[in-house]
């Protein structure tokens, strides 16, 4: 091949890796959707989307103080307050006293975040259950190692601790 | 190595998969979220969870009709045409009549829902463009045909049309 047909040939593969990443991150959106409506009720539908942010935020910076979670959403003390203390009082996050330093404190999720939010962790786990019998070892350790890849070298711009699966 | 071993690796790359893939999601999620804080002004924080995930929803299923959107949301036609109308008077989605069925309306996302929702998919491109620099071509073909049996043969739940990249 010449290297202008190996070039085009690899602009191709990457237009088509964009739509098939495209696609499963939509599946897995779109099903957390499709769950949420069946637990739902209208207590719930109280949430702005900014709450709902919030809130996955919060879980993915894994007990942030306030000053922290204000610093990665970039905006201002009082308002992240503002906005935590919304939170507190729907329920879905509380405050919690440093242990170590006791004019600290973090925000954690509560259980009726995780019984609300925590069903789009589900379905990467059944998902994950069946590419064992789907795909080969070898094909999963691949897998595995260039999602890996993409996400400590690919997407420098979002700095949170590492996801844990429970 | 014994069979035992075997199945004990594959265990372990598999929990290792169900992280990573959690973690990129999660960071795709995230950074659509941070984008958002920057964008969102007072106007946009009226939109309720559930109003975000009708939008989302919608533009998923490509125009559907009222009808079809009830049915994916498995809510009644009148509680889909509630949410729906609160939709448009927010300015996320119009309804279109149908070019060969005058009595047939569908929905179809506005420039208002691109404006703000369309984030996430940027960040995508954003993302692939670099697996570019970074993965052999190689390795970006075995990686999109994995997650596109993962799309197609593990993630039968959700039956959305494919996903268009514009």
């Amino acid at each position: 091949m010449l290297l202008g047909e190996i070039n085009n040939k690899k602009e191709q593969v990457l237009e088509m890796l964009e739509q098939t990443l495209s696609e499963v991150y939509t599946k897995f959106k779109i099903h957390f959707y499709q769950e949420m409506f069946k637990k739902l009720n209208s207590r719930e539908t109280s949430l702005t989307t900014v709450e709902l942010f919030c809130v996955e935020i919060i879980h993915a910076l894994k007990n942030p103080t306030v000053a922290e979670f204000a610093n990665f959403i970039n905006v201002s003390s009082p308002n992240a307050a503002y906005k935590v203390n919304s939170l507190i009082q729907k329920g879905y996050i509380e405050k919690v006293q440093s242990e170590t330093d006791r004019r600290e404190y973090h925000l954690h999720v509560t259980d009726k975040y995780y019984n609300y939010f925590n069903l789009s962790q589900k379905y990467v786990s059944t998902v994950v259950e069946r590419a064992q019998e789907h795909f080969s070892a070898e094909q999963i350790e691949i897998l595995d190692g260039i999602l890996r890849d993409m996400s400590l070298e690919l997407m420098h711009e979002v700095v949170i601790p590492p996801v844990e699966v429970n």
